[in-house]
């Protein structure tokens, strides 16, 4: 593996997710490796998991770590190319080239502008990241996906059934929110799920709110309008607010609080687990008492994102071996 | 020690001064412990000595260790139970159970609202976080306590007695202050104050600044409301502004300057040492002259910090094996 | 090496580039000098190579660094003396002197105010700094001198004349920019470039643009009001704006785009390498076609930062052991 940007950087999910709990079980097994080397995490939106989790992920593995906010740490960086520098300091081409000469492996996490499909589907800037950088590049959320969370989702997943072998239901649910918020999340979601056999995986969501031909194209599951008949059986339940990406890109198009996610729809499941990638708004997106109980492995997910980096860090210094 | 949240958690305060000034001479002797552990520091409101101190003290015991700063590095906490989320975007419950699977041992600074003293005085927030917590917590500062500054403190005084053998009468003076304050630094230190037998300590504030019944009740020292008679004969003097307590909570009721500590003042001490927590505002809270003389000690107190801090995690460690 | 101010703290300019070469070829080899060491950087300005190169050095030289950003992680610092502090929080004496106590080498940014040219120019802040600090002090960019950067520059030439060796003309081209601008890589670059015999160097810049007196009274070199005569036959051309110096202080006096360094411009060069010290607005200060050539080095001016920082923290290592 060089650059981490999608699933399709690795070679076999399966593996990938086997390695990861070893490295759960022994996070200090190839302390080594990390000799000498640095990491750099460049947020140009906040963050608190991913980057937390990854600076917990270099320790483990012996490496050095800086991270650095864009524009509160330093200033505004110009996206664009060809223009005037008028009102900004410094172009992403000099930021990233730069930034990548001062470590090993760069993790960068961008964002949608959530106003032009195209250019977020294009994946215009991190691709000009992957371009502008020295060293392998980690996508930390890019303006459409989100692969470290995918991992730590499959490896939670593999961890409540017996790496697959239990019937393994997975719903995800479009759930209300207040602000729009960017698609990333699920369609790593759908790509990296997709992978596992073992899993039935389904979607549920409102009729105006279907996701992006790009990762519905080879999505063989089944999507439901109605919520209630998704969840029956459901073994897990990953609940998720997403913007219109179809019909209105990147607006809200429903605040029905009936999709919330509440003790009473859980009780449809199969005692299901309840999934979320955090941050999430409490009696929002989930009832208290779902998030409360024993049923919920937000943490176990939260907990997971270690691992998830890790690997990909580890197997990104084997390949520059 | 599992968490250590005020003087309570700690069985012997001569012992653990009296290993703090061990370490002081031997920063690196427990370096090995520190092996494969993190530490995580969570900043709700700014701090510069806490957060350096801890970094060095982290950096001589040999573990690794990260900084967040809620709010300028991630986002807005939501403190409160069972409220719909529409304007905060992560529950403290998931903030900090999460952050905690991240390291070893979470320090966590949190402040007062200085509107409601109940709510303050209860400590609401902070219990709710060694409720959330997987790991150890350390009190970087809470509503109303700070116990890393009064071990400081306590080190500093140990340091200028012979081990309090020097006699050694310490008084504690409410000093001006254009923002209304916490109380934190000074119920800390009546708390640690107390323990040490040898010292003689009062205290001394304009009428309406009783402090809290509950740091109070066990005091057995004296509370004079003429600050000259107080300083008399005094080795040390503790200068702290704080905002009332028990008359009009969290108010400014005196801006008397004739409080501020000048070299006039220290004058009617035994050549006594000048002590403050810092940030101190100058020649408002003390003189110029006094802060630059020989006589003010505050810079030790700030060095002192990072044993204070050192030997906290140290007992953590010891206690985690 | 005690303190690193300036280039008068450098013995040898040619020695220290040759070691800072060495460096680069053998980054870890001195990584057993940094152990149970730690680097402090204190920005009053916002950072982002400066930051990230230090820490990069840091990590090669085997020691710990923690990094504050002033005003963002903590709070107002006070710069003057006999203040009434009643707007800032902390006086620059406690905070450098504190946070001198929490390392041992303590590196620190700082400016120019801009308006007043004598309280600038006498380094009025950091020679308090210097003297607040209990340990040696790095110039991390001050009110009027860049020296890290200086040193970075002169050993990217070295790099590209075969160790001065091959002829070298290095012209300094002011260019036109939105704000006004600091002086302090300008000053800089001629204390550090004078020092190379084998350099032939000379400066361009629009008539009303004079520097300070200070750095030109020894400046033996070239001024010329024409900047294509200055271009002729140059081998690097060092594009840089500055704010005016001598006629108005601080401010711009001339935004003629004509100045600014394109295509057409460098045809009258001797095929010269473009320099700059980065970040750079696009399109003001230099055309993108020269930027994005072969012939632009300013990637490896950046990457040079580090090794520029090592050296002078390792120099500063040994004279402390």
């Amino acid at each position: 593996m060089y650059n981490f940007f999608s699933v399709k950087d690795v070679v076999n999910v399966y593996k990938i997710v086997k390695e990861s709990l070893f490295l759960k079980k022994n996070p200090y097994s190839f302390k080594y490796i990390g000799k000498n080397k640095t990491i750099g995490l460049v947020f140009f939106n906040p963050s608190l998991r991913t980057r937390i989790s990854c600076q917990k992920a270099a320790f483990n593995l012996g490496c050095n770590i800086w991270v650095l906010n864009v524009n509160k740490d330093s200033w505004n960086i110009e996206m664009n190319d060809g223009t005037v520098m008028k009102t900004t300091q410094e172009h992403l081409k000099e930021a990233i080239s730069v930034m990548s000469l001062y470590c090993d492996i760069l993790g960068v996490r961008t964002f949608p502008n959530l106003l032009n499909k195209n250019y977020d589907y294009e994946e215009i800037i991190f691709k000009k990241i992957l371009r502008y950088s020295r060293v392998p590049v980690i996508n930390l959320e890019s303006a459409t996906l989100h692969p470290l969370q995918s991992l730590a989702d499959i490896i939670t997943i593999a961890e409540h059934s017996s790496f697959f072998k239990k019937k393994c239901k997975v719903v995800l649910s479009w759930v209300p929110h207040i602000k729009p918020l960017p698609h990333s999340v699920v369609n790593s979601l759908i790509q990296w799920i997709t992978k596992i056999k073992e899993i039935e995986f389904c979607i549920t969501y409102p009729e105006q709110y279907d996701l992006h031909e790009k990762f519905i194209r080879d999505y063989k599951g089944k999507i439901y309008y109605n919520q209630n008949k998704a969840l029956l059986n459901s073994d897990f339940v990953y609940a998720k607010n997403w913007s219109s990406c179809v019909v209105k890109y990147g607006k809200i198009l429903c605040k029905d609080r009936k999709w919330m996610i509440t003790k009473e729809k859980m009780k449809l499941t199969n005692k299901a687990k309840f999934m979320h990638c955090l941050p999430v708004r409490r009696n929002i997106v989930v009832e208290d008492s779902v998030l409360d109980s024993n049923d919920s492995i937000v943490l176990q997910q939260a907990e997971n994102r270690i691992y998830a980096s890790q690997i990909i860090f580890l197997k990104i210094f084997q390949s520059l071996l």
